[in-house]
């Protein structure tokens, strides 16, 4: 029986309602926010009734529990979401510039999500897991690397899969260590799952079709390059199959990347072919961006079915 | 020459725009507005022109400058903030009930506020305080009650005074530890500022009156008990002040006690007399609720002047 999981941070967003540079002065705001990249992409497996859990931490505070509630009544098993009396569930907060590009405030490091270990909890859901996926951007401390070196191990060693999603800035990879780390992972990986340039990080190709091939050289069966709004392409070994993405008014883009991670991965675990598993992920990503907040626009199969029936695609794929 | 300083927290406050119970969902906010007991208290005292300056610690990021911009431009000196890379600036998220009672969502302890240490420019200030205030909120880890002992010690061994407004909750005080310390501090005090029963937190007696004089038969030459809408009253050995309250309509109470004790001690520390001092400290506390946001009431000595000569008191005094 299929069981996804994954490792890391579990936050809330607080979002400026106006657009802008930074938080040097009052202003507007809504939220708290459910968010997390590995959150997101959690609650978005959940919706599609795949089953699930998380592996993180929160403060015992609203935050955290509003994080919680969310995530259970989305289907997602929250047995090894450890409460941390004394700390405080993590944040970040978001505002847009007109140009697009994003300021934000983060606590996350010495929030409860720093703390997040693999307890007993965490343990019993990892041996059940059968595909795990990673967030490149948990993996920003030591002690995180570590837990998720254990679960990646668990779950390989127990014949489950490994879904990875880069989402990291380039600038962590100069360090030698998380380097060491990422190649590791890479080297366990069955889907990698790369934002546009993000395929490089790991590629000395400069095109991202001889990338991938070159990655499917070293082992991975299946790479998956999201564009935006340009679609994505997934390569493997025997071919490639693109997708065009929908036509969409973005209100929102965060999140967009874990709801596609999320809808390919449930979709290829179901057995699904790759067209129709692309098509459910551009779904996923283009719809959560018409939702204001990072977990507000994760969508059940049905919502997924009709929003694809009435929303056009683009042209370029 | 006088020179007021103080220790302690240097927060944002996220404050909820409707009222409610706390943060399990989505909501309006407004913020980030500088915050923090101790720097809403020396931000009072900067504005009334008595020179000044605070010892705290903030994150190197938009919340921490946010407060060192404001500090500044209100007079403060803010030359011994630690500007730590890394940490997060302190938060609190306020909610308040339609009781008038409030929720909070707060990260302090790990925030930059809780690395809060005496460095060499916190030490060239303390150096050339003739005056030091300490408010209890500040005290709550072992860590920076070391800072506020070195301090006081300091301010204390070049002829300096103390003012101590506990601003803390009863239960801290079960522990003998924290009790320990708030009697050596009181030993030390030279103006108690207590707000209403916590006046009875450091004395045996069940009436505000001969609280007071006990603890002036302790050695405190001044306790000045502020009872919020019902005004204040100045107790010393040789009799007692009272002055009413202004008729106002509360916005925000947040920081009216920070506003008041400093309107006092800029007042008394300036040469002028109980009834005055008294006056001006019911008029920046009165003044400041009217406000939104906690240090968004302060006033200057013109604005107090302006706004005494247009408002009433009230009765009871």
């Amino acid at each position: 029986m299929t069981f996804v999981a994954t490792v890391g941070e579990i936050l809330v967003e607080i979002l400026a309602d106006t657009p802008g540079t930074g938080f040097r002065h009052a202003q507007p705001l809504s939220g708290p926010y459910p968010s997390g990249a590995p959150a997101i992409f959690i609650d978005q497996v959940g919706k599609l009734g795949v089953p699930c859990g998380i592996v993180g931490a929160v403060g015992n505070d609203d935050f955290g529990w509003l994080n919680i509630d969310r995530l259970r009544s989305d289907g997602v098993d929250v047995s090894a979401i450890t409460v941390i009396d004394g700390a405080t569930t993590g944040s970040a907060f978001v505002r847009y510039r007109r140009s697009g590009e994003r300021d934000f405030v983060y606590n996350i490091k010495d929030s409860a999500s720093g703390q997040l270990m693999i307890d007993m909890a965490g343990a019993t859901l990892l041996d059940k897991t059968t595909h795990f996926h990673l967030t490149g951007s948990s993996a920003t401390s030591e002690s995180i690397r570590e837990a998720v070196r254990v679960a990646i191990e668990t779950v390989k060693a127990h014949g489950g899969t490994l879904s990875f999603d880069p989402n990291l800035r380039k600038e962590l990879l100069d360090d030698s260590e998380p380097r060491a780390f990422f190649d590791w992972v890479l080297e366990r990986t069955d889907i990698f799952l790369p934002s546009g340039e993000e395929v490089f990080l790991f590629a000395s190709a400069r095109k991202p079709e001889t990338a991938a091939n070159e990655l499917i050289a070293r082992g991975i069966p299946l790479v998956v390059i999201k564009n935006g709004d340009r679609g994505a392409a997934a390569y493997q070994e025997k071919g490639t199959v693109a997708m065009p993405a929908y036509q969409v008014e973005e209100i929102d883009p965060t999140g967009a990347g874990d709801c596609f991670c999320a809808a390919f991965v449930a979709c290829h675990l179901n057995g699904k072919d790759l067209e129709t598993s692309l098509r459910y992920a551009n779904a996923a990503g283009g719809r959560q961006v018409t939702a204001r907040g990072p977990m507000e626009g994760t969508s059940s199969l049905a919502e997924l079915d009709e929003w694809i029936s009435a929303t056009a695609t683009t042209t370029s794929a």
